[in-house]
């Protein structure tokens, strides 16, 4: 009985993300689903990307939070455009939570949408939002056995971002360790470094992102052009 | 439709979790269900707890993992009984899974179950296991804005045990935001601080434990005379 619900409920919530997807593709919009454990760091390297793309690249956030509006408050600050989303006491988004926000922003024009989950590193894996891209974020405090010990997220990402690499001196995080990992659990992930207090590592998830990013304009001009 | 759903799964949780309280009371076993983030130092907690108590205490472990059983042999590394319970995917254990666990567990003369939850700051909050005591890590490289974030968890715990405190220089956690935070959501929350690692602020939370030992063990006595 469980099962049967829990699928009815995915089907939804697959069906919703699809259409988030359309609607942002045909906006040129490149949507990225930020996810990982609780003080990972998503917020600093969601600040640190908009900082670096601030005057170039028109952002906008999308903040998910079990309650309070910390987050969206420090997206705010930097003078990007940021919906919270409250899931009262949900432990992930899921795409009828995006469909609404997406009704709260201006798409015309954006380039990148960041969707900050809420900190989990299960639950949000089996809810597609309706991004284009999944980056998980794993700091170095965390420790390196997290993709052997919380797999699915890392199966379904694009990229890994390892943050706080500041730190490692201080901890005993192998990168060797990570990157083989990840690589057995799924080939095509990019790994990225960062300490993105410092704003280290941040310039080669950006050029990263840029990629996708244009590919996302081109791809609504030319269905426009149909 | 989904909430009549969950409600349901909770009532039968919480029958089992009630029979696993009362059979473990019984035999004058105190239980401890350590929830935190992954990463966030539970393990190491455990296995800090362990060491103190070796030749005092006779302690058992059970650990739950998504998948794999790391955690599980670094317990028995210690030479303590440990059941690896794997959870196939789902972000937390439940009150039957712990009742599968107890019977491969010897309760006799056992003092104390250490339980380590899924690395999850969310969805363990809901479901009791049948614990006595429950203790939040919450590790200071993970930020002390969590307990605003997550606050289900916090409210539920008996204690925190803020962990990695040899970070604190490297971070710009407070100390103080996160006792007052703990202290207004749970004003009966006992607050431990441990770098664990290195042994430091265990004693404290091993004193703690012995009283809820030493009152386990009365209460099953009391029980038996009557």
């Amino acid at each position: 009985m469980r099962i049967v619900a829990a699928t009815k409920i995915l089907k939804a919530n697959d069906q919703i993300a699809a259409e988030n997807r359309a609607l942002l593709a045909s906006a040129g919009v490149c949507c990225v689903n930020v996810v990982g454990s609780p003080g990972s760091g998503k917020t600093t390297l969601i600040e640190a990307l908009l900082k670096h793309f601030a005057g170039r690249i028109s952002a906008a956030v999308i903040e998910g939070d079990i309650a309070g509006s910390i987050d969206a408050e420090r997206i705010a600050a930097l003078g990007v455009p940021a919906v919270q989303i409250n899931t009262d006491g949900a432990c992930h988004l899921d795409a009828a939570m995006i469909a609404a926000a997406l009704r709260e922003l201006d798409l015309n024009g954006l380039q990148l949408l960041l969707i900050e989950n809420v900190g989990n590193l299960v639950c949000p894996a089996s809810f597609d939002l309706g991004e284009h891209l999944r980056i998980v974020v794993l700091s170095v405090s965390e420790g390196d056995d997290k993709a052997v010990k919380y797999p699915a997220v890392f199966q379904s990402a694009h990229a890994l971002c390892v943050t706080k690499t500041d730190l490692l001196p201080y901890t005993n995080f192998s990168l060797p360790r990570i990157t083989a990992d990840i690589h057995r659990l799924n080939p095509r992930a990019r790994c990225f470094e960062a300490a993105a207090l410092r704003g280290e590592g941040v310039a080669a998830i950006t050029e990263w992102l840029t990629e996708h990013l244009n590919a996302a304009k081109a791809g609504a001009k030319a269905s426009a052009e149909k």
